[in-house]
C-alpha cells in the first residue's frame, strides 16, 4: 500500500463508529477543511448532490432528537456535533457550474425526477462515505446512524427535493465509546474473479 | 488535520478519475489488500451488502466491454483489471455472522425485498467509495464508471439478486490520463448551519 499503516489504522482500520464523545466542540474550520478536502471524491458526471445541515442551536437538536429512533437519541443529543447528510434531487440545476463543458447535461441525462433520484442516492452515498473518511482524517470519530423516521426528519428540516441520506455524529470519542469490532466477511465472500 | 498533507494528496487532493493505464498488472495480493483495509468501513447494521467480480480473463473482458457506453469502451477494454462492484438484494442472509449479538435482525428489519434493496443501494455505495478510496491507498488510479447497460450487465454476469453499482477500470495511470479537474460546489452552497 501507498498510504502509511498510521494512516491506514487512521482511516480504516482503527477507526470506529463511535456511540460515546469528549465535550470538545468541533469548530466550523474543522468542518470546512473535512469539506474542502473530500469535496474531491468522484460522482457520476461530476453530480455532487450531497448537502450537508450542521445541527449548531440547541433548539435545533431537540428537534432532531425527537425524529431519532430511541437508541439513537441519547448519542445524538450528547454529540459536539451533529450533520445531517441528504440529497439533492434537484441536483441538475448545479450541472452547468459543475460540468462547463456540457451545459445541457442536465436536461439530456436528467430530466427524469426518478432517473434523479435513484442517481443522487448512489452519488450522494458515495460523497457520505467521503465525508465520514474525511471526518476521520480530520482525527475526529464519525457515528452515523440511519435508525430515524425519514419522513419527519425531512419535514422537520428540509424539502420535498431533499432526502435523508443519514445522521452523523461527530467529536473526540469519549469513555466506552464503542463496542467491541464486529466480524466482517472474508476476501472469498465478497470477491470473485472470472 | 490528523491525515499527513502527503495522504490528503494521495486519497483526494491529486487523486483523479483515470482514462488511460500503463501495461503494468494488478494482482490479486493487491486487490486482497485493498479489500482487507477497507472492509473495516461502516455500514448500517454491519450489513456489508458490497460484491466485487474481477475481470480477469481476455473472455470476460470482452463480454463485459459489449455492455458498456460506446465512450468507456476503449478504456474498459485497455485497464490491467477491471471490477464490476455490485449489491447482493440478498444480504440478509449473511447477518447472523455479522452481527452474532442480534441473529434475527434479518428475518426482523429486512424481511421486505424492496426495503433491502434501498438499504442495499446505500450501504453498497458507501463500501464502493470505501473501496475507491482502498484502490487510491494501494497507489493505484480508478476509473469508476456507471455508463453501461445495466440489464445487459446484470444478465451476462450476475443474477436477480445482484445488481450492479458501478465498473472501475484500476491500474497506474498512463499518458495523458485525465481531463482537467472539474469544479466542485463551494462549502457555502452545500453546507447550511442551523
Amino acid at each position: 500500500m501507498a498510504l502509511a499503516p498510521a494512516a491506514q489504522d487512521l482511516l480504516f482500520r482503527e477507526a470506529r463508529t463511535a456511540n460515546a464523545f469528549t465535550a470538545e466542540p468541533v469548530t466550523d474550520a474543522q468542518v470546512q477543511a473535512i469539506y474542502d478536502l473530500v469535496k474531491y471524491g468522484p460522482t457520476a458526471f461530476n453530480q455532487s448532490p450531497l448537502r450537508v445541515l450542521l445541527i449548531r442551536s440547541p433548539e435545533a437538536r431537540e428537534r432532531l432528537v425527537g425524529h431519532m429512533d430511541e437508541g439513537n437519541r441519547a448519542k445524538t443529543a450528547s454529540a459536539p456535533l451533529v450533520a445531517v447528510l441528504a440529497t439533492d434531487h434537484e441536483f441538475h440545476e448545479e450541472l452547468p457550474r459543475l460540468v462547463p463543458h456540457a451545459p445541457r447535461a442536465g436536461e439530456v441525462y436528467f430530466s427524469d425526477r426518478a432517473v434523479r433520484e435513484q442517481s443522487a442516492l448512489l452519488n450522494g452515498a458515495l460523497q457520505a462515505a467521503y465525508f465520514l473518511i474525511g471526518v476521520r482524517a480530520a482525527g475526529l470519530a464519525a457515528g452515523p446512524m440511519t435508525g430515524y423516521d425519514a419522513e419527519g426528519l425531512r419535514a422537520e428540516f428540509l424539502d420535498a427535493d431533499h432526502e435523508p441520506l443519514m445522521v452523523v455524529n461527530i467529536g473526540r470519542p469519549g469513555d466506552d465509546a464503542w463496542f467491541p469490532r464486529l466480524p466482517r466477511l472474508g476476501y472469498g465472500d465478497v470477491v470473485t474473479a472470472l
